[in-house]
């Protein structure tokens, strides 16, 4: 093995000699602007059994932002390695133990992305680790598809996207491009029509709305005007979409502002979706085939009585009654590292098949 | 007159002394992101006659942004008090022949704010100078209504606001809140609206548009991907908006989508327009009262054939035949002068009818 940077993060490889029985991890890696998540799962051989249920899980590190766009690549860097090397160390492992590695980070759109996260990663771990890097979105269908890149999953936290794959490896997606391109049922599309319904509210060009009194309240203003002045303090598309809450509790007291925002969000999120479906066939030739739909993110999840999620599956499976929609059970780091493990799967099958 | 900071500034009232024949003048000034003007006219003795036409001027000053959210304040100071001087030197006059000054700026929304703006103005002209600080909008106002606050102004540029004024002093506003909070019919808006269409005929969620080839051709892109890129690398609302000629284009081209966003964008400055007429009454209690309507900013102007200014003048009108549009034939400096005069004339009616 080579000498890497970063002598000191695996320094804990040379201290401390690893008990290994000869096993094999992978590691799966969720990457993302508040946090990133890393898992160290046991290679398990491949067979046609079931995955185990709970998955084994070795280990668990989390660190903070690895989005190379908020902090720079260098320490987006030294946070991916930092935390690989933490659940190694965790499950008492070590990398010559690794024989696979997903990484699964937003911002990752085009091959030469992948490559060039590949090349770094490739420095880090011996030369016939297996190592892949995709979207965060792929990561987040794995999750609900154990690993299996077929189906379509829906994220709507703070921005949305749908994002889908055929069983041949097509792949389309439709929305996740920023606030200002039309991102229009994420959570900070909701939340901004929020605030710009208390503005018409408050200026004549829109109904009265309870949104007004809630959302005042909630950041300690006393008037609509104040408002321009706390959105335009602080960019954050998060800090915006962290009112979509008080939207939801406006629209279940009965406001009709808040109704028609969300009735909008569940509108636009569906159409993300079909979008996805309509351009890679997945629901078939005559519209009624089954594709797993995989459901992620803050906006989708339970809303009490005004849910959602629920109300975009409704919409979508009048156009395509075979949607099963998927709410994962575990989190997109175990996504990546499924991923990781099907990947392996494919390659073996395909060397098998050589070998005949 | 007291010392003054800047000293270097006001030096040429010292170095060449000024001949002047005792005759006043009015400063009045237009301050923007982009650039700052100030005009100098003489001041005119009050009479019952009409203003003369065209107006006379003595001499205009331009300088850069003085919008203090973009520069900092002291360089905005900086920049308005170094173009008062140009005015000035260039009138052949100095800061004792001035009368009044009228201060237009955006971001002026509360009298603490005037007060504020007022104060530092006061340090750098002697006592007896009148001075006025107002909104950016309001200067718009005057320059069509030469000076007199009645009426409403449209104003939409690359943000859009609308602003009335009764002949009893009351006031609204409607919009000018930014694109977050809802500013729809501005340029930035139209523009925003283009692009997200632009990524929405590329994901299958919108019908195709012709805005596709000829946004992509106009800013040397060759995939909508890139958009989101271009977008993002400058958040400068101005260079968006900037599009809009082109969407007018398309527009009248026959493009379906390009028109359908001009049509909302007329329909939501006619309701900024609307909103404030309402609240204001200034169409009387028959809704037949005739008032003034100003349009001002590059998204009002003659678009050849796709012509939005006309639209709105057009929507307005069906619910307020009362509805005179006027288009400024002077520049918002010179309604800041005009506006200046106008609050002279009033005070000095005032004291004319104390004296009887």
């Amino acid at each position: 093995m080579k000498r890497y940077r970063n002598g000191e993060i695996w320094d804990f490889e040379q201290e401390m000699p690893v008990t290994r029985d000869g096993a094999e991890v992978i590691l799966g890696l969720d990457g993302g602007t508040t946090s990133t998540v890393c898992i160290c799962m046991p290679f398990i051989p491949f067979s046609d059994a079931p995955l185990p249920d709970p998955l084994p899980l070795l280990a668990r590190a989390v660190a903070g932002c690895s989005n190379h766009n908020s902090v720079g690549e260098i320490a987006a860097r030294e946070t991916l390695e930092q935390v690989m090397a933490d659940a190694l160390l965790k499950s008492g492992s070590d990398r010559s133990a690794v024989c696979a590695v997903c990484l699964a980070v937003s911002g990752v759109n085009h091959p030469t992305d992948q490559e060039r996260i590949v090349n770094w990663l490739r420095d880090i771990f011996p030369s016939h680790v297996r190592l892949y890097v995709q979207n965060d979105a792929v990561a987040a269908l794995a999750s609900g598809t154990l690993g299996k890149l077929h189906g379509c999953v829906l994220i709507a936290g703070t921005g949305t996207i749908a994002y889908g794959f055929t069983e041949d490896g097509r792949e389309a997606r439709a929305a996740g491009a920023g606030p200002i391109l039309g991102d229009w049922g994420s959570g900070y599309g909701i939340a901004a029509q929020a605030l710009t319904a208390i503005i018409r509210a408050h200026d004549g060009r829109g109904p009265h709305t309870m949104l007004t009194s809630s959302i005042l309240d909630a950041l300690d203003l006393s008037s609509p005007d104040e408002l321009i002045g706390w959105t335009y303090a602080d960019p954050s598309w998060a800090r915006i979409a962290a009112l979509v809450p008080i939207v939801v509790s406006c629209a279940e007291a009965g406001d009709q502002v808040s109704n028609e925002i969300l009735i909008d969000s569940v509108q636009e999120l569906a159409l993300s979706v079909k979008a996805v479906v309509q351009r890679l066939g997945l629901c078939g030739k005559d519209g009624m085939g089954s594709f797993p739909l995989v459901m992620v993110g803050g906006v989708l999840e339970a809303n009490k009585r005004w849910d959602i999620g629920k109300e975009v599956i409704n919409c979508i499976s009048k156009d395509y009654p075979g949607t099963v929609p998927i709410r994962p059970k575990v989190e997109p780091a175990i996504g990546a590292a499924l991923l990781a493990w099907n990947f392996l799967m494919k390659e073996s099958q395909k060397e098998a098949c050589k070998g005949q």
